[in-house]
Formats: C-alpha cells, sequence, structure tokens
C-alpha cells in the first residue's frame, strides 16, 4: 500500500548495498569504454524546453517532465524546461554547441538517469538510467565494430551469464524487400510486421501481411524464407541477387570478420529477420538477448542522419546502448562487492576511553577496512557486542582500561567468537593480515 | 554570448577530462565515507511537491523547481511533483519510509545534484553537487565526532592544501548571551549580528546590535571579547558562570579531545564567534575554510529536531556537508589522474588489416592502456600518425602488410618517435613494461 513517505509514483530509493551494486555495475562498463577510448559526458538533467520538443515524436513528447515557470511567470502555467527524456538529444545539442572544439570523430559515453512519464509498472519506471556509448563523424565500419566490440567487453566484464548479439543491417532488409518485390510505399510496414515472427505464429504474420497489402503468394514465401531452418543461408543467396542485398551482406560479413578476434564466434550471428523498430537507423543494426529474458537486454546501430535532426551537425554516427536497468537483477552477485555494513566494530567502554578508540578506528581503516565505533550509550560489553553482531562486523576491538594501561586492543572474531590481545601499535598490520 | 545550443541557464555540460576530475573526487570522499561506515542513499531527482514545499521558509520554497502535472492535466497549469532542493528533506523522507527496517543510528552518506532556481552567477548553479554525511538516530557526541573525522579525511585525501576547522556549540552562544545578560527576545538577533564579524568593522557591528535593542556599554563589551587577541581565554572564563556556557564548554572540549588523534591540532580551533546562519542547529556546529577562499568549504553541526520538522520521525542528527562544487576547482591537479584521450593509437593500414588491429588494440587494454583503432578514411601512415599524435597517444601501433607477415608490431614512442619491433605475442606484456 502506497504511502504518504514512499517515493514518487515510478521512481525508487536505493539504500545501502543496492546503491553499492548499481555503482559497482556502472564502474565497471565505465572502465571498458574507457580503455576503448571513449570519453565520459555529463549534460544537466535539465534542458530548455524547446531543445526537447519534436524530437521523440506525438508519444514522446507525452512523456517529457515539464517544468514550470518560475517567479511572476509560475502563475502563467506554463513550462519553459524538461528532464531530458534520453542521452542523444543532449548529446547533439553538445555537439552543437561545441562542435568546433571537439575533434571528430568524438567518441563518447555517457550513464546517466532520464525521465519519462510512462505508466509506472514491473520493470517499468519513471526515472531510470541509460548507458550509452556513440561514435560522432566516423562513417567507418570500424566505428560500429568498436561499439559492438565495447559493448560485449562491458557485458562480459560485468559477468553476465549469457548473452547472445543479434546482427543485421538496415541494408540486407532493404535488398530482402527488393528481392521480394515489395512495393517501395509498403515497405517499412512489411518491415514492422517482420519484426513480430519472435512473438506471433507465422500464419498471423503472413495474415497481417497480406492486410498491409502484400500479395498473399509473395508474403508466404517471405515469411518461409525467413522462419526455415535454413533462413539464413537462404537469405544469403536472395540477397546476392540485388544490389542493396549484397551491400548489406557485405557490411555484416565485415563487420563479423572484424570483430571475430573480440566477441567468441557462439556469441553472434547474422540475423536477417531482426528490424529494430526504430526508423533512423541506416547501417547496420544489432540487439543483444539473454537467456530467460524477454527482449533485448542492449542494442546499437549506425544512425547517420538522426544527430542533424536532433538539432546538432549533420555528422555520421553509430552506438549502442546497454540496458542497464534490466541487467542489474540478472547479475551474479560475485560480481558485486556483497559489504556488510562493517568490517570492524569498536567499543566505546568509557567517555575517556574515545579518542583511543577513534585511533583503533583509524588503524583498522588504514588496513583497508570499514570501521566504526559504537555510538550508542550502554557502557556495557554485553550491548556493544550485539551491535557489533547487528552490523555485521567481521571483527570487534574491545578496549577497556585494562587494555589501556597494558598497551593492547582485544581482538574479537564475530565468527569463532575467539580472541586475541594484540599490541595496539600492530594493530593495523595485524587486520590487514587477517582472512575476511 | 549565450546560443541556443548552451546548456539551460545555470546548468553546465561536462566534457571529457574534466568529468573525469569531478567523478574522481566523487570517488575519494565516498571511498573515506564508506571506510568510516556510512552507507550510501540515493532518492530519486524528484519528489511529490507536497514533501518539499514548507521546508525551506519562503524564500526557499520559491527556488523550488517543480514539474507540471501530465496529460489531461497539464492544461491545469499545476504542478505534483519538484526537483529536490537538497538531500536532507528526502533523507528524513525515507526515515519516515523505511523506519523500521532501517537500523538506528543510521550513517548514511549522500553524494547527488540539486536544483534551485536562484538567479545564476560566479560559481552559483542552478544545477549542482551536494555532499552529506548525516548519522541519524544518535545522541552521543562520538557521532559528531565522526562526522569531524570522515569530513576532514575526506578533504585531506582530495589533496586540498590548506584548510582548518571553526568548531563551536549552539550552548557555547547560548552560554555567551546569558553571561552577557542579553534579553532572550533579542538572542537570535544579537548573533546574526555577531556572525558578521567576519566581514564587517567591529564599530559597526557595535552600532547594528545597539540598534537592534541591545545595550551599548554591552554590545561594545560584547563585541571587544569576541574580538580580542585573547578572545577565546576570555570566553572561556566567561562562559564558566553560567550553567549553559560551561556545558557548552565541555561539549566542545570533549570534542577537541576525541578527535585530537586524527585532526592535527592547527587545523581545528574553538572558536566562540562562530554562529553559522541556520537555525535549527542544537549543540556543535563548525565550519571549514580554506586560505584565500572567502566563505566555508563545509560545514556541519547537531540538528537534534530538525528531521522531524521535515516530515520525518523524531530522531537526534548530526552531520556535515562537504562544499564539493567550491572545492573542486582548488584542488592540486595530481589529486586527479589527468588522463590524455588515449594511451595507445592503432593504425589501419588496409581493410583486411583492420581484424588484426582489433586484437592489437586489446592487447594495449589487457595492458590496462586507453586504446583505439583508427577511425578514418586515409589509408596514409603520415595521417594515422597525425590522428595519434592529436589523440595525445604516447604510443602508435603500426601494423601493415610486412608486419603482418613477419608477425611482429611496430611500436612507435610518439615523444620521442623511436620505434621497435615487438612480436604481436608479446605486445601486452611489451607495453605493460614501458614507462608512460
Amino acid at each position: 500500500m502506497p504511502s504518504q513517505f514512499d517515493p514518487a509514483s515510478g521512481t525508487r530509493d536505493f539504500l545501502g548495498a543496492d546503491v553499492e551494486r548499481r555503482e559497482h555495475a556502472f564502474d565497471v562498463i565505465r572502465s571498458v569504454f574507457t580503455a576503448y577510448g571513449y570519453e565520459p559526458l555529463q549534460t544537466p538533467a535539465f534542458e530548455r524546453l524547446d531543445v526537447l520538443m519534436g524530437k521523440y515524436g506525438d508519444e514522446g513528447d507525452k512523456l517529457v517532465f515539464k517544468i514550470l515557470r518560475r517567479g511572476e511567470h509560475e502563475a502563467s502555467g506554463e513550462a519553459d524546461l524538461a528532464l531530458r527524456y534520453d542521452l542523444t538529444v543532449p548529446t547533439a545539442r553538445v555537439l552543437a554547441a561545441y562542435g568546433s572544439q571537439i575533434p571528430l570523430p568524438y567518441k563518447r559515453y555517457a550513464i546517466g538517469l532520464v525521465w519519462r512519464a510512462d505508466r509506472p509498472g514491473k520493470d517499468r519506471y519513471r526515472e531510470f538510467a541509460q548507458c550509452d556509448l556513440d561514435t560522432l563523424g566516423s562513417s567507418s565500419i570500424l566505428a560500429d565494430a568498436e561499439a559492438l566490440c565495447a559493448q560485449h567487453d562491458a557485458l562480459a566484464a560485468l559477468g553476465l551469464p549469457q548473452f547472445r548479439i543479434l546482427l543485421n543491417s538496415r541494408r540486407v532488409l532493404a535488398g530482402l524487400l527488393e528481392a521480394f518485390s515489395v512495393p517501395g510505399e509498403i515497405g517499412s510496414q512489411v518491415l514492422i510486421s517482420l519484426d513480430k515472427l519472435d512473438k506471433l505464429p507465422a500464419a498471423e504474420v503472413v495474415a497481417e501481411l497480406a492486410g498491409r497489402g502484400l500479395d498473399a503468394a509473395l508474403a508466404g514465401e517471405l515469411v518461409d524464407t525467413l522462419t526455415a531452418p535454413d533462413s539464413t543461408d537462404r537469405i544469403r543467396i536472395v540477397l546476392k541477387r540485388t544490389e542493396a542485398g549484397t551491400a548489406g551482406l557485405d557490411e555484416v560479413d565485415t563487420l563479423l570478420s572484424v570483430v571475430s578476434g573480440q566477441i567468441p564466434a557462439e556469441r553472434i550471428a547474422f540475423t536477417p529477420r531482426l528490424v529494430r523498430g526504430l526508423s533512423y537507423y541506416t547501417g547496420p543494426i544489432w540487439e543483444l538477448v539473454a537467456a530467460g529474458i524477454s527482449g533485448s537486454i542492449g542494442s546499437g546501430g549506425r544512425y547517420d542522419h538522426l544527430i542533424e535532426q536532433l538539432g546538432g551537425p549533420d555528422v555520421p554516427a553509430t552506438g549502442s546502448s546497454i540496458g542497464v536497468e534490466r541487467i542489474l537483477p540478472l547479475l551474479p552477485d560475485a560480481g558485486a562487492p556483497a559489504h556488510a555494513r562493517l568490517d570492524v566494530a569498536v567499543t566505546v567502554m568509557a567517555p575517556g576511553l574515545a579518542s583511543d578508540a577513534f585511533g583503533l578506528a583509524a588503524s583498522a581503516r588504514a588496513a583497508g577496512l570499514r570501521s566504526s565505533v559504537y555510538l550508542g550509550s550502554s557502557g556495557k560489553l554485553g550491548r556493544q557486542l550485539k551491535w557489533a553482531s547487528d552490523a555485521g562486523a567481521r571483527w570487534c576491538l574491545i578496549y577497556g582500561e585494562r587494555e589501556r594501561q597494558a598497551g593492547v586492543v582485544t581482538v574479537r572474531d564475530m565468527r569463532s567468537g575467539e580472541q586475541a590481545e594484540v599490541p595496539v601499535t600492530e594493530l593495523s598490520a595485524h587486520l590487514a593480515g587477517l582472512d575476511r
């Protein structure tokens, strides 16, 4: 039952270990992208309204969170700013603003929150992280290959157990339509129907194609070719009949060859029926899928004219995006440091011993351990040990008047209950040598 | 001159090395806070409007960015959500929402952006990062001491060259007013005037105090005591005349004693005239100052009733805040990794060599180096070397048909121009052994 203290609808609070797991995943992705020479870009959470509106289609525009004007203008009920809806439009704006100072090709990554006023649901949030990597200003197929490899390496580094890359090209699709004599004016409609072959029975897709005006026999043949067990081989033959098809096939094969040393063959496959919903792609396209997960966990492709359409300069572009919110729940625990709140708990047996207790905690930190002194009001050892145990501490440092006089500290193993006296001056080295 | 492509007023784009410098600073702070056993908390960028309104006073309320309702409600011109204004009110909400699941004391840190519709100016932004550390649910003075130490350690770890902590207590101020027989009803006004002793001549402050209704002789004596060279000693004597003063002095001395092993004595000083503008503090208060910087670079204090006033449960609380946006420009370059865009640039001398070039780049990454293949269209070595040089690469890997046949790669030192041939299989080890 939602309470007045819950976060706003569609948003989430992240506490303790959940934050650490997310940040760890972002760190891993960031370090892979950085190793490939992509540079980080951070743009503000909000943009001027005119920068965003009209860029996402009518449906997208409705999902933009708009910010009310301020001061005397608030009463107008008008908005002048809006929360960013993705990381691509702000990048187009940055290229337009700093174009001459940014050497091309500009390889950049962006990891950040975006906001969409979607109806919240299972795994659908109004605030979520995106994780994009793009090369702007290069028409080389090697830029596509790099985006594929960097995305692959990031997912592998995260420890994602099983995933596959489905690779295609817009030119393959164009060649396919041409080879099957699909009339140009219904081409994109036909592609939208073919995109459903994953979810719908073949017969339904055939019917839908016929409904869209495609000759029924042709529709049957097209779907048959795309769903046959030897579909890829058959399509390779068909594609060679047209110029676009030959070019598309060449694009796919070049990509497969260039990445062959970096991406294991079983992880990537030419997938002629992959369409990708968005119409702005102009060359290679790909999607990442994982066992047991419906839908994609990542995607990418070349979009040579989009940056200009979004308000930036006319530069060729290619890139990939990791569906990081979908991936986070799939990651093995081993991928993240599963820390307890504390490694070392330090007792404070009397007010006069507090300064020494702070020194003991500092020694534990110097040994790389999370450490805190007792902040409660009880002077009883039992209560303080219970606190240490509740905090998940691996060791408790007990330091009373007896220890102070002897210049030692009692190190208690909270798992075994065993205790050892250690000279205060040797504490840091002692703790560093223990097994966690 | 602002262009249509600039970020929205008061916000900033961060590119490449600037992002890395910021993230490095946040990482350093995070690791210190974590070592102290503080847990991260991340709340959404926006809250329901009612969670924020009425919490920051009339002036603050006006600076809240409000988000317009959506869909059919957009036309109403009403807001239902708002961007967070600080990290404290969301924390109070989180405590109210998850209180029973969060063991107290709850030691949490939060590093995140906040948004305020202030008039933008030099060093004043509408989107900026805050960096807070708080202990909720402990009335122990050790919680104050920990907040002081963690804040100090974080700034020291950042490499901030010189800073000092000015320490006082609200009880010291209460004792001071009592000792000078300041009428209770003008007490807080008197403190506001005394807070100006840093900026205004003593005589002006005396005049202001008289204007607020304080006896002129008393005002003179008070200011004299606070500004005398031996002011701290004189005030110590004065404070012992009252109960509140004695308690305040005891609080300050206990804190100084507890942190004495962790914070060098020259970095922290009892500063009786430190007031801190905000009225919600109830115990120790402190401010951090740095040579050559007007105003504070950090602050903290105990605020035992604020969380309840902000909509949370009634828990004692203390914490500190680092003025991270003010500190970032002060940090020595040594504090951040000053990376070039690339460490290793890999030539692609012919399309058929691209796959091998990808393998060479991967070997360089395996040696911990940022590495990218050439993404341009020229097959000329001169052009590709210019690209390597422009990208700041330390080495360029040259790999042509001759190298392929010999199973070697030419490693060019971009500083000296020297070249060495290295077997491809030994490349990673070779690069790892070179001096950057």
